[in-house]
């Protein structure tokens, strides 16, 4: 089969690679319809990830139809078309029992990163029962493969880690798909105000299409002040930090209003300056989260209900054969307009 | 001073009545400019309410200007515009101090009961720091009429008492302005079905243009087989009581799924069966709630937000010389249709 | 194997019965050391169960030693002691999702009910992986049998579902094992007051070393009016009810306090009347469970930490030959002052 | 009258003082009978809380009488005894309706930092109704001044921050009276470990008379591998960090585990390092807090029931003229072994 191949840090190819193959009673292998690219596939590209081994199939979403199931597997069977979660979960271990899949102790993010990933014609999908999600009825397709990481991260990771209550204000530092995400999720809970802060002029504008009351480029370094002027100097009740980096963490810490919380999504590569001289009486919480995708039931209803338009977060199109400009696409984001590209797997 | 007085058991009169005056430091006296009439009002009427004793000035909802303070308030001066809350609440108390206002031991619902109330010229506001609110500079203030007691009434008994989550499937039984208040912000959290039940198909009209994604018409007795169809034979997560009779909260028993919530918003007045013999394993949850209205700042928060229009609750309005027109309007909503009306009671 | 069968109301004896086999793959056969009964197994033996039929080997509480696994089990293997949850869990479905095992739509109570149970030398654990709990080592097995079901639903259905919190003021209905099992874990909670109430003096004597602050015998129909009085007037934070009849119910109805919690334990065979015209406005909540064991993990680390003596409860012991003296002693309690009786199956 | 005066960094003296007077009709006069010194005192007297000026008269904990109150204290009256608390509260604004009177706008610790404090023989309480509790009859008066800041305080920071629940590990970094406070507060509930860590021996001893199931001396920098070995590798549910500089800090950073809480309780004079490129994907929260003082009620019931000795936090006890002395005492804690100090400040 055909497949996206990581062959050592700036390095990948898509070359030819053995079909998968059922390891465990409890695998099923997809035939992937429709999968895309993450900006954590370019952390892996970069060599930041030294988990990913070269030799690996990258991508840790999609959609497809299942090929086979394991002796072990109950809940799915050939044909059965199914949505692909980015975290896999045994269901059994200590922290799936705690619905924080993300610490699995046989599964968590190890699809295409410990194991051969979705950005192929095939994928082995291990804990298939409580790791894939069935399809429904009439769906499209296409918008569902925001489902499998890019939506519930923004959602778990932000929205729900952030605590964002109705009426609450909101900011969210980062307008690139997660932040974007976070921001479609966080009106579920009908937030007075959202706040988008960025570089990116044409993704604030995009923001405000997807709901944010205001937007901030940040490039002036005054952030902060527009942020407390527009708060009248109380600050946010959630920050959600979409980027991950320093600078916007500390931002956070900066505009956060006694009582609230900074939601960490972004990855970070360094450690970032905590300034609790300032903040130790301020009553705020930080969190931290890997997705553990437990949101994604939900999420499929609300789906269904017509009241999140996951699609919109998909900019470009391509077949697999072309999945190298999809990633040229995706990773010149600044100039193409790229949020989610879309590549189509199937025949 | 116009207003009107409660006279005895279907006894009503507008008439002369003494100026309100300061009693405690902490009192206010308030100019009302709009005020409306409750479901509760007509409660009083019948005669079902013993607290509230012939004489007294009815009406517990209402906007209006600060005419003169106490001693001891600090957060109001005259000319202050203000929304009343129904409830009035001291902040000391050991109920204040948990946020449950409602069972204030200085306070609680006593105006237009133990107390008068608002459908007047003016009426004395006591504990005025903490149960008056300042009115937003540019807002509509004959829609926060809708935030003394109908929208926090709908919101913290039946939704959030409900608990409401997004994806959820919720069940409005009964959709008068209570059940009406309910659904609206019910949205607030996303839910991904809202199914109204109700015996009048204008109000499930209304119902459907107010967000309910399903509307039954329980006057052939089928209303949970219908909600069982609705819900793949499941029931719903949240079932919110708005009516307040025997009938309507057993619906609410048989339509509830395992694990999910009965919120009571009715005020009833006989005893109802629990059938514990059906419901004992099933792992749910009932509650019963007089409002606190601790979410006001909450809910005037989103309404300057524009993310409620609190108006569409409101059908006709009357001058306080025509509030026996208005009574009779809302006394009769079958025919007329009236959900809330608006007595304007200035000048 | 002997084993304890179920004949048909009022009917019962110990007798040769198959040997359980491995029916599914992710089954376990467990060789049962201890087992005890519970009040529910006289409730079936009345004939008020009927998804237990005739020929069922009863029980549904024990620790033994794994026989055997099927291939699809990975957590256990033949010489493993193992503690058997009352409810049985796939991991996977809706329910376990949520962490509501009890209502698994593969498991739940299944165990000496729809399926054959653990008074017998062996018994076949559906969904192993998820429904058995390795022993730690040293522990004391017998009294972790207590584990198996009464501990957790005194806990889960009558403390974190009457939403004990530290100082508050808890009342307990019904001191039979299960009542007493709340009132033990309750104390994790630090309350400041914890009232028993029962009919039996022996019992509430128990209650007393076990942890209780006041106890009363309601048999003189003064329960309310003593509560009160215990309670300057306020009542109760949680009423607990561990009873099941309509009684017991509508006592906790009267004493349980504005912003209260009853939550109901008991089995019910009838309705109970709820007054809602007394509770509309109190702002109470009333919850019913049926235990779903999540708790389990937990309170295993609290027995090892030697801050529960789970043994306590154990007043009576028999070997499996004499399985029928072991429900006579259970089933007089009044007379045998029994709590729980251990039964040694073990060769 | 003869008060503890500030005079600037490093200067303190026993001083004649004007006597307070109440200055507004929410104010009372409190007879000090007893107070203690806080180790923020200690800060003030390094000049490190800008706030407090010279010629403040120091103090913000004790026991005493009313002596007069304002016209509109309506909770109180001369000759009661009370409970101060360190923390004012209007129970009006924004912040002390969302219980969070730390925040108050017009209250907080203001009480021996921006006004005159309770190391006097009588003191001014700002909104009184709300910043005083009525001595329950026949308490232990002097164990009761743990009542005003360092049992809150290191249960609301500590404990109710860092989620402790029944049969979780928690480490308390720092063996002072703030840790200890947030030991003896944590057994609220039932944690099934609670290792104090600290460089004192003495301080770790009296941990262990005070409920600690363990202590490890952190002088030999190993502290990071004894809370893993412990914890079978995998860190604790909770750290509460009780000192306030990097180093104690970042030791909870290293021990704490997925999806556990830091609660930082420790007053912090610098930043601290935060390592998000290891935390980022651990689930984990960490909170600040200003103590609120939201659960004195509910301690002063705990202390009621004799389910908490506070008295054991007390060491030593001088008469207010030997104040000077006691603060030496509490100074030089490693050498003296003072944990809380009782200054006798009647007649």
């Amino acid at each position: 089969m055909k497949a996206l191949v990581y062959l050592g840090p700036g390095q990948k190819a898509l070359q030819d690679h053995p079909m998968p193959e059922i390891a465990s009673p409890t695998d099923a292998i997809v035939r992937i319809t429709k999968t895309t690219i993450c900006g954590t596939d370019l952390h892996i590209l970069k060599g930041d990830v030294p988990t990913c081994e070269p030799g690996r199939v990258l991508g840790h979403e999609g959609v497809g139809i299942i090929e086979s199931v394991g002796s072990g597997v109950t809940a799915f069977k050939p044909g059965d078309r199914v949505l692909i979660s980015c975290i896999s979960s045994c269901g059994k271990c200590e922290y799936c029992r705690k619905q924080m899949y993300s610490h699995c102790t046989t599964g968590g993010w190890i699809l295409g990163n410990k194991i051969d990933g979705t950005q192929a014609e095939f994928v082995r999908i291990p804990h298939a029962d409580t790791s894939l999600y069935p399809i429904p009825e009439g769906a499209d397709e296409e918008a569902l493969v925001m489902l499998s990481d890019i939506l519930p991260t923004g959602f778990e990771c932000g929205v729900l880690n952030g605590r964002v209550v109705p009426g609450s204000t909101v900011a969210i530092v980062g307008a690139g798909p997660i932040g974007l995400a976070s921001l479609l999720t966080a009106q579920f809970y009908a937030p007075a105000e959202i706040i988008m802060i960025d570089l990116d002029d044409n993704r604030l504008e995009v923001a405000k299409r997807f709901g944010a009351t205001a937007t901030i480029n940040s490039a002036d370094g005054n952030a902060t002040a527009a942020v407390m002027a527009m708060t009248g100097g109380r600050g946010v009740d959630a920050a959600i930090e979409a980027v991950g980096i320093p600078a916007t963490f500390e931002l956070c810490e900066q505009i956060i209003a006694p009582g609230g919380t900074i939601a960490n999504v972004g990855v970070h590569g360094v450690k970032v300056d905590l300034h609790l001289e300032n903040l130790w009486d301020r009553n705020i919480t930080i969190t931290t989260r890997l997705v553990d995708t437990v949101s994604t039931p939900m999420l499929l209803n609300i789906v269904k209900s017509n009241r999140l338009d996951a699609a919109q977060l998909i900019t470009h199109r391509f077949k697999l054969d072309k999945i190298l400009d999809a990633y040229e696409t995706f990773g010149h984001a600044a100039d193409t307009h790229a949020l989610k590209v879309i590549i189509e797997a199937q025949g």
